[in-house]
């Protein structure tokens, strides 16, 4: 096994022996997630120091959270699978929780729905007959207010009641007025919570169900519409990519993939042509805050990596329907509650496609194009977190820029709101449902080794007008770049008036055409800052929500943005906190934090399914090379690329002809 | 013909007809383009308040600008082609001057290369035997010297010395340090300008010619990267768009196309689902203003559509090169400098493509998963303006979403610089080569008719915080947001801190499920304003780069953001004055005009080709249909798509099985 891949079967396996060897036999354990503890910074370093022949390797560890089921002890274990061997063991503190699991979710809804105090609140909706209703259970989130204790706050829907035998009825189309709250220790409700459906505070008890439509997303409840002939990506040599194992390997990039429980997609070692770019590149978390400030909505806050786990949540891709054209697919592996190992299969997909040109020019004297196409691989994987999905992908093109694109899709979180009744903080999609305002924020941590050196620097680069002046600047054109080194950990932010663009570089290695520091500069969309108050729970739990660049030194299980644990918790122990250190970074070894997303005041057109909304951040070149990488791509031909010609229009005959000869 | 049709030959040759007319028998007249004069507004509403049997037609028209050849009399004539008269004939009033053209900028060339102080120059360059001198003619800019006479400044350039016969040699790869000045009246070269090429603004004599290497981008040229396996697209049942004509019909759309020299591709009366959007969506120009103060490279600045023409210098787009899948080419009609309509054969292609998940919701209790792929519409340009390419399209979603993307590509302007010198206005990109900084700035020109009525407001929304309070925000995460009429004409801004989402609504019309005014919101990427200093001519010609939305009160001929004539234009013509009549335009018929672009300093891996910069400007329906207008689209299945799968891997078998066997 490579130090940097995922666990196997056999290593999972193992850590759960190990961990269930810490206690009496027969001893009721929880698991939540055992993943691969990676090797530390001077390990690695030894490793990679060798040659091919590798006579020293790392030890294999993992890492494992559990609790002692039934109660609120809850453990956090590192295991050297090489030695079979507890390294550290520690009763994580209290004010730290898990996060949820695949099993505690259908467990909780079950206890929510058979609890009498709910059905209690059903016969008063005076339902029709028959009618299913459902439960979302939800993290609690974190208000201060007896919030000690691991809870869930469970939203209630309802099948169309008229088809109530419909399993994939979309219920968030029937959200009703009351929320269970179950503790995850006793796994018992614990009392009936009431949902303001006024414009005001105010909760009433439960009224008799008011008779609205459907809303639904599956085909067979949809007009279908006509007219689209089917589109075809055919590979007839195969793909580009080789993949062997976790290296996968195309037209210059090469990096290896792994995969776990909470970050889902991992890359590591990406390079371009030989040189090396970033050691490793994942997603770190996303939080995503919600607006309503009446209680309970004012807990809505998911942090979707630290509370339940990109791994956990990754749908099985289906060839033809996810992806299109030649794919190949790789199956993720992580751990139940039980700490038996779980295949998410077909957790990633990687194909090829095409994104148009690439690079042009005509020389207009001779009328010779060259173009070239762009050809990108996509890493993707996607998640569904209870009523939202995320399309998470990794995208090269052949002139070395990396993206990471994120597409939000999915049901809007919806809540009961009363005829004719308007709310600043939500829009109405659906009579009697309310998509409340929230954000999305999400953090990409870039951790860079760039041409090969961990020591990085991060730069930013402004433009700005010259002023005035007959000597330096007499016509007013003038406007010079400036470059300013980030020189302390920190938060930073975009600047779009002064054209701000923040650059990973290494001072070490210079350009030999300019002498410029070699670099690679990202394209970051603006996002709003998370907008909750500095002294709210929202504020402090979401590290990463204020700033759209964070910069630290690297130390050790520095890996998730908001902190190791982010369930219910109530601090800040994330990357704010590690970047309050305000280290020394200006020649370093550096882990770029990148945020971006949205803020997301939903539209009528988001129900019941929404379009995709795209973000993407992308990492390019900067005077790496010393001409266009992609000089080289072959030229884009007929031959190649055997488009059809579809109406029957060749070379300049003008079939307009037609049009002009009624104007005479 | 359609009132809103572009000229047909026909049209053009009576054109050129009517206004020879105009002049004594074998008057020499230089054509400066030919184009649709549109019906006015009142023209088009009486004529569209009809139904479909159309008794009125307004009367057909053309614009026409010409030079009396040698002359710098500049004329403006329109021309009623139903009736055979001229409506409008004016000289231009001095300090406006009409585009190049292509026959000019080859005469152009050829002049300054065959003057003798230019073979004066090139002798004391010393460059090897059969060296070949190129010349790029530059419109000329402003800077209020001697510049009320059109003229061009020409950059001049040299094939690889090595290889003079290679007729697409990348001569900007040998900038060479004299540049000639042609008189674009009498046709003569008036002087030889100098080029700074060391650090400050001093010029030296030329010297001679330092050798340096070539830097090529034809294929043959250069190595050939191997590994990438064809990627073909399919559409085995044709295409799912109709074209009739002008007509284009795809997935709800509905939109006439034309093309006219100056804007490229014009989209007229775009509709969704029957329900009218956009009545006019064009290109209005792109300004590039350049960065160095120094002489004459402060006058660089270009307005591609006003100075040149997006129709005239629209590429011929080759099947399987440009394009790929089953593709519709139309040809543009343009007239030359005598008048006579010349095809631009396949200037705009029109084509589907598949741009992965559109959207996609699993049950997770039940695993069901649906997903929809997000096909599109593409219609496009390309346009090859000197050195520089852009790639222009209109994009169309299944779920109502407009887009209007520009790819930057071709080769940057460059100029000589010394060996060893630095200049804070450019980045050096081949040894002896600088690059300049510049900004594109782009301006899209976009006509509502939102739901069907011409009168319609641009509103912006934002997101604030809630003040914390015990009754209204007891837990400091509330936020709401507030839209706000733009009541003025005028210049806005974005302002990402506050989330600011421009819209154009409707206010007439509601959204009958939660009442709000049907919207499009407009995804608009931020750009550094134009960086020009405010009493600069650089600023004052470039009326658009100062906001990134400009928003005015329809007035018949105000289509081009920098003014009808911008080449050496000295004044404020277009939007900025338009919009500096400041009227009231809560509920009006508008214009709107979106401003884009990128902030370019340069990097090397843009020379010899870049890769393409992407910039777009997307419009979304809010709260203008009752929910996902896509719901309706089949979903995605292997049936239709028709994927092949890899690597042998299927539902859930676990090959990484074989890593793990080693573990143990």
């Amino acid at each position: 096994m490579h130090p940097l891949s995922s666990l196997c079967e056999a290593e999972i396996s193992l850590s759960t022996k190990l961990v269930r060897g810490l206690h009496e036999p027969g001893t009721k354990l929880r698991f939540k997630g055992i993943t691969t503890h990676e090797p530390s910074r001077k390990e690695m370093q030894q490793y990679r120091a060798q040659s091919d022949v590798k006579s020293y390797t790392p030890p294999r560890r993992s890492w494992v959270n559990y609790y002692l089921t039934g109660t609120a002890s809850f453990f956090e274990v590192i295991i050297n699978l090489t030695t079979g061997t507890i390294e550290k063991s520690i009763e994580v503190p209290a004010g730290f929780h898990g996060p949820v699991d695949d099993e505690e979710i259908i467990a909780v809804e079950k206890i929510a729905l058979e609890d009498p105090r709910t059905k209690v609140e059903i016969e008063k909706l005076k339902l029709p007959d028959g009618a299913v209703v459902v439960c979302d259970p939800w993290i609690w989130g974190a208000d201060g207010v007896a919030d000690d204790v691991r809870q869930y706050q469970c939203y209630m829907y309802m099948r169309d009641p008229n088809k109530p035998a419909e399993l994939d009825s979309n219920h968030y189309a029937f959200p009703l007025t009351f929320s269970p709250v179950v503790d995850a220790v006793t796994m018992q409700v614990t009392r009936i919570d009431y949902l303001p459906t006024g414009a005001g505070f105010e909760t009433t008890s439960t009224q008799p169900w008011r008779a609205t439509k459907p809303n639904e997303y599956i085909p067979e409840l949809n007009e279908k519409r006509t007219g689209l002939k089917p589109l075809r990506v055919l590979q007839p040599e195969g793909a580009s990519f080789a993949l062997e194992g976790d290296i996968l390997k195309w037209q210059k990039w090469e990096m290896r993939t792994s995969f776990n429980y909470r970050e889902g997609m991992v890359l590591h070692e990406v390079s371009f042509d030989g040189r090396p770019l970033f050691y490793r590149v994942s997603l770190s978390d996303m939080s995503i805050p919600y607006s309503d400030p009446r209680a309970p909505f004012h807990k809505k806050q998911a942090f979707d990596l630290g509370d339940a786990g990109a791994g956990l949540m990754a749908n099985d891709l289906k060839l033809g329907c996810d992806c299109l054209g030649a794919i190949a697919y790789k199956d993720g592996l992580i751990a139940d509650d039980q700490g038996r190992p779980v295949v998410k299969p077909n957790a990633m997909c990687i194909h090829e496609q095409d994104a148009g040109i690439l690079w042009k020019h005509t020389n207009y004297r001779t009328g010779r194009p060259v173009v070239v196409r762009r050809r990108e691989l996509v890493i993707q994987s996607i998640i569904t977190v209870s009523n939202y999905e995320y399309i998470l992908a990794f995208i090269f093109d052949q002139a070395g820029e990396m993206t990471y694109e994120v597409r939000a899709t999915g049901i809007l979180s919806t809540q009961p709101i009363d005829p004719g009744v308007e709310v600043p903080y939500g829009t109405v999609v659906h009579d009697g449902v309310l998509a409340g305002y929230h954000q999305h924020i999400l953090s990409l941590r870039v951790d860079p080794e760039l041409d090969g050196d961990m020591d990085n620097r991060l730069v930013y680069e402004e433009t700005s007008a010259l002023p005035r002046h007959p000597e330096t600047n007499p016509h007013g054109n003038g406007y010079v770049s400036k470059r300013t080194t980030v020189e302390k950990a920190g938060g930073y932010d975009l600047e779009s008036k002064k054209n701000r663009v923040f650059m990973i570089e290494n001072p070490k290695k210079k350009n030999p055409v300019n002498g410029k520091n070699v670099a690679y500069k990202m394209h970051i969309p603006p996002v709003q800052p998370l907008l909750a108050e500095e002294n709210s729970y929202h504020y402090k739990r979401a590290d990463f929500g204020d700033h759209s660049v964070y910069v630290t030194k690297y130390q050790e299980n520095e890996l998730f943005a908001g902190g190791q644990y982010t369930n219910q918790n109530k601090q800040t122990t994330g990357v704010r906190k590690w970047a309050a250190r305000n280290e020394d970074i200006s020649n370093d070894d550096i882990v770029v934090w990148v945020q971006f997303g949205l803020q997301h005041v939903p539209r009528i057109e988001d129900f019941p399914v929404m379009p995709v909304e795209i973000v993407k951040v992308a990492f390019k070149p900067v005077n790496f090379f010393t001409r266009n990488p992609a000089i080289d791509v072959p030229q884009s031909t007929q031959e190649f690329n055997q488009s059809t010609l579809l109406n029957g229009h060749q070379n300049g005959v003008n079939d307009n002809k037609s049009e002009c000869s009624s104007c005479q």
